[in-house]
């Protein structure tokens, strides 16, 4: 069963069942992460704005779990394939303090969002507004973006610090990104068909990283 | 500053900030623990459905963090006194297991929704439908009741386990309510007053008791 999409690529249940699944446990991963990280939170107000955070994505998980059940796919089916890669980029970017749980939490959120909407360019409808209404900012960047400006404006050690923290996340998201897509031969051939081919996915890429980059420089990290 | 209550009770400002600071920090607390509960789930589902009554606790939690704003009172500061008594009821009810997770989830709900019930007859509009409103069942019960019912199905061991497990659950919660309102004299005398006097108190716990009692046999655990 294929869709087509605006652009007029074909695109198979399963490719679609897999982008969504992969970002269901996305979120359930996040929220997961997030939750942990509040208890290291220096006040209350910061406990009470990750959790809020992590709870935000919770509601997302709703939604795209209602999605799937559409599909007669259920989320924890969905999400199955996709638990070791995100499972193995939180085990390889565990936040050593508050600060590092915060870039991680702005910046993790900006490169999903980042990839999801580029993706969401060429995914039919109804699951392309689905996308795009799941990734709408959650409206907590503000407090990230506070709390590390605080923390950075007497340190130039721990801006230094903290920058390369967040160079090391996109490069371990990146890869993990490829290992899931390796796998899931539908997922490939939606990715090379509906970027134009091998070419327009490394242009991907190099939006994905410019606007890391931009998203570095709002943190007062580039 | 004081109140008139429907019932004709005074309610001090610091009084009413206590119960919703209170609350306030049972939400965040009870988001912290079913975040940590939901990584000990068997299954993909059952992770999902911890971390969505995680993520409820939120919703009712901005609520409130709202309704104290509009009191000029920032929902930390309100929050704080009752940080000792409610880690310390959780650090005494850690769950061993996944099961243990799903009944305290279950019955602490059930008990806090029942004390802030009576609390809310004797509370002065609108703080008392408010109270109403963060109470109402998130509709995450009936994944409970089913998970229990399907593992004491065939284990009398396990029932009585979590029969245990309920009693003293709620012997803790009460044990920890009684330090919280014996630190905070106004929060003290609108009990005594709003409940008519000590046996009015009584009263309460009593149906507190009965309330318990009939949400264990629901789970199969009386």
């Amino acid at each position: 069963m294929t869709e087509e999409t605006g652009v007029g690529v074909a695109v198979s249940r399963t490719a679609v069942i897999d982008l969504l699944g992969a970002l269901a446990y996305g979120e359930l991963s996040a929220f997961d992460r997030l939750a942990e990280d509040a208890r290291t939170a220096p006040t209350l107000d910061g406990r009470a704005a990750l959790a809020a955070m992590a709870a935000a994505e919770m509601g997302h998980f709703r939604l795209l779990e209602e999605h799937l059940a559409g599909l007669d796919a259920p989320v924890a089916d969905a999400m199955l394939p996709f638990v070791p890669v995100l499972d193995e980029y939180h085990r390889l970017t565990a936040p050593h303090n508050w600060l590092e749980s915060l870039v991680k939490a702005y910046v993790g959120d900006g490169l999903a969002a980042d990839f999801y909407r580029e993706v969401a360019g060429i995914l039919p409808e109804p699951t392309s507004s689905l996308v795009r209404q799941v990734l709408a900012d959650t409206g907590h960047s503000a407090f990230a973006e506070r709390e590390v400006a605080a923390a950075i404006a007497h340190s130039r050690q721990t801006r230094d610090r903290l920058a390369l923290w967040g160079r090391r996340l996109l490069g371990e998201a990146i890869t993990q990104a490829q290992h899931a897509v390796a796998e899931r031969d539908e997922l490939a051939e939606f990715f090379v068909r509906g970027f134009g081919d091998l070419a327009g996915i490394s242009v991907l890429f190099k939006k994905l990283q410019s606007r890391h980059g931009k998203r570095m420089g709002a943190l007062g990290l580039s």
